[in-house]
């Protein structure tokens, strides 16, 4: 598990949405060992994108990093992430509703 | 949504654990509105925790708020919290696998 703090370039936020909703869509799709991941807005900053990232195993998020659709996500939004902080976690408790 | 970042005092961090192991399971097993609630320690430093939360809407949070376990897990849980900040966040992507 971890948690992505990035720092959009303002000016490009609604074109990083896209590309992160395209992003999150695909390797949860397409990979059997992305189990969540969540991408969030803060109200106040909306340029401040927080993410909780969940895989299955390191070699799940190996491999995810190795993926076209990670690939591209990287190439198009490189000139609109001002900073990136990624942090490794461990579950404390980890609890959500049966869909 | 919303994401918390909580300092804890890393003396008292196995039993603030267990606090938040109890509040987690139980909101989410006994209140409609809360959907989801994910508590994570940092590897690098584990007194660090990070929690995202999903509410249905405002007033299932402020019912949060008033339920006998909140109360308990904020009386047990306030001499180990060294700081809390708390940021109210929107969706960019919300993806799981389904269970």
């Amino acid at each position: 598990m971890r948690v992505a703090e990035i720092e959009v370039d303002p000016a490009q936020l609604e074109v990083y949405k896209t590309a992160a909703k395209e992003i999150i869509e695909n390797s949860v799709r397409l990979e059997p060992g992305v189990l969540a991941l969540y991408s969030v807005s803060d109200i106040d900053n909306p340029a401040r994108v927080t993410v909780f990232e969940i895989y299955a195993d390191k070699d799940a998020y190996k491999a995810h990093l190795e993926t076209p659709h990670f690939r591209k996500y990287k190439a198009v939004t490189q000139d609109m992430v001002k900073s990136l902080k990624l942090r490794d976690a461990l579950p404390i408790a980890i609890s959500a509703k049966s869909k």
